[in-house]
């Protein structure tokens, strides 16, 4: 069911100066984008199938605000590609696992995502997303 | 320079209670190994072109060890697969990125790799990895 990484979320206090890591390895930014629902800006930086998804805090009650205040800048959570969102979240609701989501929310790039809660997938704040139809 | 992501690394206290998740994904891991130099015991799941490799510390000086007693069991490092690696730390090293290894280690899987210290990637701390020639 998990086609590939989507995405790694990695928390930043500032997106601009945290692209030089990169940029010195050739990969730049292709998209840039305000999610409001998270109070965030985004950076994606192609890699392979995969992306960083690079996430500025907009606000102080930002869920990234937070965790750089706790924990400092550095991954936040792991994104995966799924076939079918809502059969994989009725699947591991089945099973066993907590999740942050029970229905998919509209994410970044026009994506429906929910999110596993890091204490059932030993500590990794886990996302799944698909396309939107 | 960046072909893709080989793998998320993930901290765990042991390996067969972290596989739930991705079996209840339908995927499961394709490989065991210890790693005798950084004391810990890994388990590899492939997803899409990446993997995850969770680890398992061997003993309590393992850096593993040290990293779940501290942050508590989660992603642990990103590593991406390079062409050329000296090549590639030779260029970070010149644009001031601070080097764990100015040199190649021998890795899991049959890998030369290195680290770039978390303090010069925003607190990711950063592998980069090749195939052994």
């Amino acid at each position: 069911m998990l086609n590939k990484i989507d995405h790694i979320g990695v928390a930043v206090k500032n997106l601009e100066n945290s692209l030089a890591f990169y940029e010195s390895m050739g990969a730049k930014p292709y998209h840039f984008e305000e999610v409001a629902s998270q109070k965030v800006k985004v950076a994606f930086i192609k890699i392979g199938e995969s992306n960083i998804e690079l996430l500025e805090p907009t606000s102080e009650d930002s869920p990234i605000f937070k965790y750089i205040e706790k924990n400092g800048e550095g991954i936040h959570h792991i994104c995966y590609d799924v076939q079918d969102l809502g059969k994989a979240l009725e699947m591991l609701k089945k099973d066993g696992f907590k999740l942050i989501n029970e229905t998919p929310l509209k994410g970044a790039h026009h994506k429906l995502v929910a999110f596993v809660h890091p204490k059932s997938t030993n500590g990794v704040l886990t996302e799944l997303s698909m396309d939107e139809k």
